[in-house]
């Protein structure tokens, strides 16, 4: 269907709407993970906190995978930010970054509810590193086709493109960590983000 | 990533879209708390009659749950016709404040189905609560990093901050009146959206 | 929050937007309610039709719910491209809208469930009422708030606005007769939609 | 109510904006389908390695749907492209494209849950042609109601009119292919994407 050359998708604007819809939609989904518990005594406070407290690891879950795909979310808007076109390449790797994100709510139910199972953690690392992995490949593809906005800098972008590694990186250490400890996989997945969004935090003035 | 300074998230616009989809998610996902009841005899209308009004707390927490996350979604978009730029900061209050937002089904769907159960209650009231005060953080960091624009009036923007720490104050007491007597709990529910609803509609007008 | 003059919602873009989110996912939602039936020979195709075929008013109810909600979307457009200006009672009255709109799922999954029993039908079809007497106090609301944009004819909206009522005295109608004769509702619910899109499409070269 | 000459849906902003959000809501909920499996042995990394490798047809099927999906949103971009003004035709004929892409996740849970059984794959099929042949139908309409722009080669859309009948022609196939060999039709399902983005990564720089 390249019959004119207006066809191919020029500005970032449609794609970013269409990843806002898919990323808006997958965190809101996170929730529908979480079932009322059912208590013997309906109106037992004592039983509910108790019914809460035993949901532990699912509200964990929930909080990590919701924070994850924020940062997703803000990263992305970053870079898009930067690109003044888009060619079937950058598309594609756009939706492979979303087919990652979108799947999320599959290992973020399986951690919370079993939050000792060495592949469920793992699954749970292994589709973060996926979505990191896209999303670093969309940075390169980018570079590579001359996408960037004039003005934007290339050994800046060279870069940002080099620390997306570190998330990816850490992802995979985590798949392994999960097989070793999992609690130390789940004290990675909550280091990760909190390292991250204070960064982010602190730079906010800038 | 803060490569370039076009990087930074100068507009709301953006945060806007992803917060409207996230908010229309939210409100649309509240009905999926809604099973079909199962009937005996599947023609009988006095038994689905009888089923229907058996669920009559899980429509009212429906209706309830609804109507704040509405009235969330109208303040939040009077917010940011006042705010000229978004910072790091007010990017994750907003995103704060979208967790506890999307958060919602799972204490809807509690009180729906124990409407005597003082945790449920207060769990759901805890949620606004953190709801509201996210809310009025940026507010307050709005104000603090100049992110209003020009013509907005300081005066006007202290009083509505302070104004909106009423909401968080009255779920903070739901909270405790669940503890106490779950029903006043429900009312003073029902009370704050008619309220804000009818003042509203008053001003509709000016 | 009436802090500013800049405060109150002005135009209808994002009232639209946030309708247009709330209505896509009540259309994209219904199909939750089809779930694959349980086959005892899993590769036995004549078990599988026979599993469907007795799906069938569950289709006929996802497939009315999909075409109500598609007509209320285009007519939604088509009012708001005649409005000018948002006022607190529009913004009120469209939230009504979308309240009936995205409890369509509930009544949708009762009438597929049990495609026999009178309530269901009548909660179906006072569901649609109250939609459109919503959508219908919103086309008099900017009439007599003058929202209306400066060229818009004001027989051309009188006369709309009276052909509006139609649609809820058809619904009326559907909740009676499905006391009567449920059949009768069914291609009451039938015929609507039905005659809606062909006068639409016959009019679509003008 | 063609009250006012401003009533009919001009430019495709809003349509597209509307078939985004159940795209995008379609290609999401996919991953309900998806429950976690439940383990004997809640941290047994192997017991939950072989339900995993259970669920194998069911992550092809979500998988298959996505690309599917993600196939026609490219598509239905690019068309939208080509397009100066959206008559009552095609907004009816693109209602009717986004009903069966969202009635997609019914048969996709159905080929998950029963790999091996004709009707769902048959049924997978049909569906995905009824969205190939309403799309084909939007190219045509389009054509023969002069709703693209200008500068468009009429060579060129005629051209790719045609093309558009490749894909419901292999869904046909696939269909009859269900009843002779399951195995054959998902062969097909896999290939006839592949095809696509390959052959649309080949062409990116162009």
């Amino acid at each position: 269907m390249t019959t004119h050359s207006a066809v191919s998708l020029s500005g970032p604007g449609r794609l970013e709407a269409f990843s806002d819809g898919v990323l808006a939609i997958v965190i809101t989904l996170l929730v529908l993970e979480l079932k009322t518990p059912h208590l013997v005594a309906p109106d037992d406070a004592r039983e509910a906190l108790a019914a809460l407290a035993a949901l532990g690891p699912k509200f964990l879950s929930y909080l990590l995978s919701f924070v994850f795909v924020a940062i997703f979310w803000v990263n992305h808007h970053r870079f898009f930010r930067l690109v003044q076109r888009v060619d079937n390449g950058l598309l594609w790797l756009n939706i492979l970054l979303l087919l990652a994100l979108s799947f999320v709510p599959f290992p973020t139910s399986m951690i919370g509810e079993y939050p000792g199972n060495a592949v469920g953690l793992a699954l749970f690392a292994l589709v973060l590193m996926t979505a990191g992995l896209a999303f670093n490949l969309m940075w390169r593809h980018a570079r590579s086709h001359q996408l960037y906005h004039a003005g934007v800098s290339p050994v800046a972008v060279a870069q940002a493109t080099a620390r997306g590694l570190v998330g990816p990186a850490l992802y995979a250490l985590a798949a392994v960590l999960a097989f070793v400890l999992p609690l130390a996989a789940w004290v990675l997945f909550g280091v990760i983000p909190l390292f991250y969004v204070l960064q982010r935090i602190g730079s906010a003035g800038k």
